[in-house]
Formats: structure tokens, C-alpha cells, sequence
């Protein structure tokens, strides 16, 4: 049945994880865990595969079907691979609305599919970290997740010389445009779109577009003053807004607590038009060569009546991917080696010792907790240690003839070369357990 | 945008996994994870989505269309979900022949789907640990991987009386048919055949099967008490098959190393003709209400040849899905209450104290490595506790106006309703940390 034709790699914009890229995956995964749990967020999961609806009701049907991987099931089902977690989490928030415990503080560490072309740090398929609290509509859940994004990185190494979280609020956004352009909601929303695409046009095309929505010199300058603004000189344009009082609320609350100095206003920020209510923010790597946003997330009112009707609860979060978190950290430096630490005893074979009792010196030693295995395979000595030191073990145990007979072992330290004789009861305590 | 019409529930045959349930899942997979870590085995992963004709190599273009998800993208490649992992894996050793450093002690436990009808233990997304070794051809690598499955089984607390892994040989299987019967090759293949389907037609349709075949009734008889033989008698019937060498030589390794209670030969093991090659095994549940298969798996002498040519890299291992074992330990009563380790501290809020000051208690308690969140919302201090009880909160921490004043909290413990007052700085301390 072997076929010459099959390709050993792996499909356009996915990965192999071989052990050495698994450890390292499973390292940052297990440190986010580890430092999510201990801010009481909780983990869940969602099937990979979702009704194609779900998307088309956040994305529209032309969206929703160009950039997933969707198909029909045998039963007439439009499906898709998930392309990012938020529907799902959504649909699953809302079919427990009335009997779940708010406020929610939910992760996921899932697997999805986009289905785009491949580039540095876009792949087809990619883990994404997605942290949400739900059910709180007050600022504190707004803290809280800025707070548990910080931690992260923190626990990490990672400084405030590496990265910094840009912060806005949509509410604020549309008020203070409103409020300079003095004009009224519907215009402010059209100059919006305007101030959204300003990165993505000349200033001179930009400068058009407002002069053709009423907004003249005078006002655009000082729409311009806004991205070098602080918060309470930029929040000072519109006093009364609710996201000038959010802003404030939030700025004031990281000053008190001492992470400002890992935040910054930035008028900037805007996540797209059609989908943050509240506060939105980016968190940037900041080293120069990769100075750009990491990943970022914000504030949705009613997240979860925008997929499921009925179910008003509102959700603040982010999501980070596992290819732009990995970034960072071989970017600054923050990746141990992973194979330093603990460990791990090779029990080299010799063909004249029968089987069972290199599998009662691993039986030992995995009795105290130590990694070990015997080398399952009958090459020479020579080649034992080069696979042990290939494999990136601490220790060869050599048990011949001759140690059998005297009831020993010798242990060989790989890194030391050292060499020593331990009784076969004796061997625990050698590794000091 | 939100749509009335959404169904809220998961994908037919897929679950959601809300933090209780994931809670157990993390817990038996991390327990796993470190059963096989101790025996040196090392995790690995490959995408969700694989080429459609790394199934059709195996199972054949009908089989592999019926059972999996797939379809056709838009660069016309044909793809499919993957239903299992084995052809992934081959596939990863195929790409990396030549530089993997063998043996490879290799597991992974991705998701998955399979297209059939949900039924019990039977789901469309489910989860998958895969156990391998690859590039060793000697029993002590079909040993290895049996410990492992007994180990991993054993770290859970089953016992002996729990469950019981039934082990034939597949050589032995052929070659003592051959002998039995006094045929050839092409003659044992054929009753080969009907001895597979034996539990599943009549009796009178095996015997006359077998007799068109030339297996007369002494001949018959023979091959029926090879059911209830042990390994020696058995291996007797053919002691120059390497197949009997081979179940000789595992079994005696068993019982030297005390495994023997845990493992039985049973000629009714045969995991289907067109695959395995050498021991097979599967591991049963000794309940009574539940006394079946629940995993298996064997060796395959050129498994990485059976998908890519010109690599022949042997294989032994098993798969064992995430249902089936969580109904074992459910079964069994393994299953630990996840909730009772651990502290785990909410910090209750009064609208009359800053939040400055829980966060800096959720702070200080999080650096002690104690889990710990503030109230994220407003609700009176009765509902705070009962939020909780239901979640699961070890401790409250209550900071009034009071106790702000006098520089201290009050640390309520849920389970014993002691209350006991400390001072901001002994808050680690008095977790004992």
C-alpha cells in the first residue's frame, strides 16, 4: 500500500511539532496556565468543528466563508473549523446563561484554522490564547484582564523594557470626535471611519477626506494633538463622555497599583469599528527590530447577544497567538534551555545482563520520581552514549556482568564525566531522593 | 447582527468542555503526561489537517472518504481531518529519517474526528494518546510500551483487579494456524480469516467454514482450545515460529518483573489482518458492568513504510481515547474530588473601599503562589459568598472600611466558617507561605 507520490510534510501553513518544539510549546503554554490559574481564571474547550452560522452572524456570510476552512456534512450541516474561539465561547456562555456563576473568568488554549495565505507570524494553523471575564460591565473586569495580560509576560521575565499595553475606549473615541468635530452622532461615525484608515493613506488624501466631512484645520490639528496626549489631556476634551470616566477610572487604578509603567494612552487604538463598546487595547513588543502590536482585545457590551439572541452579558478579553507569543520571547532572550533542568538517566544495555534487571534499576528510579528508560535497542556502548548525550541525559547507568555480580551500578555523570559506584539499593539516594 | 436561529449547542457528536469538565480532563491528561515523561517518552504533535491520501495508503480511498471529514481546498488539494494519528506520525519519522535519534519514545494526545454515528464511547471529536516507539525491532520495545500502558493505568490507583491487558502475537497467530491446520501459507491466511470473524458468526457457520477449508473436527477442536491455553502451551503447538520465541520471551520478562498479574495471553487478540505484524494487545476493563476492550494497539515491523516509501523504521505502540478512559476511571471510583486540594482566596469588595486596596491583597497573595481574585463586580457580601461556595473558593479575605482603618483583613474560611483576623503583612504567612 506505500505510495511514492505522499509528501512528508506537513500541509501549507501548519506545523510538525517534533519533541524539541513541543517542549517549548508546552513550556509557555504550562507558564500561562500556571500564572492565569493563579489569578483564578479557569479553563474550557469547544469542538473544533462549529456551525459556518456562528461566523456569519459576527463576520457576515461573505467574510465568514472566505477566510474559514468550511464544508457540508452528510446531514446538509454547513460547517467550519473554528477560526478563532470567540463564537464558540459565546454559544457556550449562552446556552448556560441562567445557571452559570458571573462573573465568568474563562481561558482556552485551542487549536484553529484560517484559512489565508501563510506569512511571518500568520499561519493557517496556529494556537490562540483567548482570556475573557463575563458578566462584569464595570471597569475592574477591564483592570482585570490588562492585569492578567502583564502577569503573563511578566512571569515570563519579560520587563517594561520589552513591551507596553496601548490602551483606548471606543466610547471616548466616539464622544471626543463628536465633540471636536462638533457635529453629531452620525457624523462623528463617518469621521470615525476616517480617523480609523489613517495609517493606511497619505496625509494628503487624509486631509481631503476630513475637509469634505466639515472638519477643518483648526479641529484636525487637534484631533492630531490626541495621539500625543495623556489620558487626562486627552480625556479633558469631553469631560462629560462615560469613556472619559472609564479611561480615567482604569489610568488611575493602574497608577495606584504600579502598572502604569507597563501602560500608555494611545488614541490610536481602534480594533475595527463594528465590534469593541468599552475599552480596547494593544500590547506592543517593544524591542526595535519587532516594535508592532502583539496582541490585543477589548470591551463588547452584549458579546454574547451578538451570536445568540437573549443572552445580554458582556465580555471584556484578548486573544494572543501561540506564533507571536514565541516571537517575543526568542526576541528578548526569554527562552531557558529547557533541557538544563532536572534529571533524566539513560540505562545503557549489555547483551550478556538479562532484560529484567535493567528494568528494575528504571523501575527504581521512576519509583522516586526520576526520569529514566532503559535504551531499548542492542547497539554498542559508544553509540548508547551518543544517543544519551544526543537525547540530552543527565546520567548513563552501566550495569554489566561484572557490576551485576557485586550487586552494583556505575553512574556516569554526562556533563561532569564523572564516573561513580552506587549499590543497586542505594540508587535514589544518589540523585538525592 | 444577532441571529434567533443559532442553536446553542455543540456540533452533533462534539462536546464543550466548561471549566468543570475541563478540569478533569487536564487532570487525567497531565497525569499521563507525567507517567510517560517518567519513562522518558516525549510528546509530540502534527497539524488537524493532513493530505486525504495518508488515509487512503492505509485504509483504502472508500474507507478513508467514508470515515473521515474531508474535502477539497482551494488550491484542489484533497484534505482531510485527521481520524487518527498514526499516518500523521509515520509520516513526521519519514520526513526526518535519516537525522531522528532512534530509538524514538514518542507520545501525543490531539483531537480528532471520526465521520460515524455517535454511540457510547463513540464520539465524533474525541481525544487521542498515542504510544510509540519507533526503530526498535526486539520484544523489549513491545515490553516497553505494555509498562507504559500498565503504568500510566496504575498512577490512576487501578489495581490488578481493574483491568487486564490480553496479549497474542500475530506471527504465533499465523504460524500455529499453518501448523494446526497442516497448510500452507495462502491455506492459514484463508482460516485466518475465519478465525477473525469467529465471535461474530454462529457457531455452525465457523464450523462449516472451516470445514470447506479442510479443518476437520480434531483439527478444530485443537484451534478452539487455544483460547484457553496458557503462553507455553500454546507456543508449544509451534516452537520453532519466531512468533512463539517472541511471546515466550515477553511473557517471561512479565513475570520477571512481577507485570505477569496485569497481563494474560489471549489467541482471541487479532486487531485486524492487513496491519499488525507482530505482539498485539489490547487492555480490558475488569469490571463486570463494563468488562470489554478499551485500548489497543501492537507492532507493526515497517510502519513508517506502509505510508512513505524507502523508509523502514518499525513501530509499536497503542492509542487509547479520552472517553474510554474517563469511563474507566469513573468505574472504578478513580476519579479524585479536583476540588478539594488547594487554597484558592477570594477577596470580597465594599463600594467603600478603594479597589487599590484588593488589588494589592490579590497581589501580595499571588506572589505567595496562592490563587487568589478579587470579587470582579458588585454584588452584597451574601452573594459574594455564595459565589464562593459554588465556585469552589477555599477562603474569603473581607476588607472593609474598618479593617482598612487598623490596617488588617479578615480571612474567612468556607469549610471550617472560622473567621480570623490578620494583619496586611502576615497574609502569606498566614497561608503558610
Amino acid at each position: 500500500m506505500s505510495n511514492e507520490k505522499i509528501s512528508t510534510q506537513p500541509y501549507k501553513g501548519t506545523r510538525d511539532f517534533y519533541p524539541e518544539d513541543m517542549k517549548l510549546r508546552n513550556w509557555f503554554f504550562g507558564k500561562i496556565r500556571e500564572s492565569l490559574e493563579l489569578s483564578s481564571f479557569e479553563e474550557y474547550n469547544a469542538p473544533m468543528l462549529e456551525s459556518l452560522e456562528l461566523y456569519i452572524a459576527k463576520s457576515g456570510e461573505e467574510l465568514a466563508k472566505e477566510q474559514t476552512y468550511n464544508f457540508v456534512d452528510r446531514g446538509g450541516r454547513m460547517l467550519a473549523i473554528r477560526p478563532e474561539m470567540t463564537p464558540s465561547v459565546a454559544r457556550m456562555v449562552a446556552a448556560k446563561a441562567g445557571e452559570l456563576n458571573y462573573p465568568l473568568k474563562w481561558f482556552s488554549i485551542p487549536n484553529m484554522y484560517r484559512y489565508e495565505r501563510p506569512q511571518r507570524g500568520r499561519l493557517r494553523e496556529f494556537w490562540q490564547l483567548n482570556v475573557d471575564i463575563f458578566g462584569c460591565d464595570g471597569f475592574e473586569a477591564d483592570f482585570d484582564v490588562i492585569e492578567s495580560a502583564i502577569r503573563m509576560l511578566k512571569s515570563f521575565g519579560a520587563d517594561e523594557s520589552m513591551f507596553r499595553v496601548h490602551i483606548n475606549n471606543r466610547r471616548f473615541f466616539n464622544d471626543v470626535i463628536a465633540a471636536i468635530a462638533n457635529t453629531d452622532t452620525e457624523g462623528a461615525r463617518r469621521i470615525s471611519k476616517v480617523v480609523d484608515r489613517k495609517g493606511k493613506v497619505t496625509r494628503e488624501a487624509y486631509e481631503k477626506d476630513m475637509a469634505e466631512l466639515g472638519v477643518d484645520a483648526d479641529k484636525l490639528a487637534t484631533l492630531d494633538s490626541l495621539y500625543t496626549m495623556s489620558v487626562r489631556e486627552a480625556t479633558a476634551l469631553c469631560p462629560e463622555s462615560v469613556g472619559s470616566g472609564e479611561l480615567l477610572s482604569l489610568f488611575d487604578l493602574l497608577e495606584k497599583t504600579g502598572l502604569d509603567k507597563y501602560c500608555v494612552f494611545d488614541f490610536g487604538i481602534v480594533r475595527g469599528l463594528d465590534y469593541y463598546t468599552g475599552t480596547v487595547f494593544e500590547v506592543f513588543d517593544e524591542a526595535p527590530e519587532n516594535n508592532r502590536a502583539m496582541f490585543g482585545g477589548g470591551r463588547y457590551d452584549n458579546l454574547v447577544g451578538l451570536f445568540v439572541k437573549n443572552a445580554k452579558i458582556s465580555g471584556v478579553g484578548y486573544g494572543m497567538g501561540d506564533v507571536t507569543l514565541e516571537n517575543f520571547l526568542v526576541t528578548h532572550n526569554l527562552v531557558p534551555n529547557l533541557y538544563a533542568a532536572g534529571t533524566k538517566v539513560l540505562v545503557a544495555r549489555f547483551d550478556d545482563v538479562p532484560m529484567e534487571h535493567y528494568v528494575a534499576v528504571t523501575e527504581a528510579l521512576r519509583e522516586a520520581g526520576i526520569t529514566s528508560t532503559v535504551y531499548v535497542g542492542m547497539k554498542k556502548f559508544g553509540k548508547q552514549i551518543d544517543f544519551a548525550v544526543k537525547e540530552h541525559f543527565s546520567h548513563v547507568v552501566i550495569l554489566g556482568a561484572s557490576e551485576l555480580e557485586k550487586n552494583i551500578v556505575k553512574i556516569k555523570n554526562l556533563e561532569t564525566r564523572e564516573e561513580s559506584e552506587v549499590s543497586m539499593d542505594a540508587l535514589a539516594a544518589f540523585f538525592g531522593k
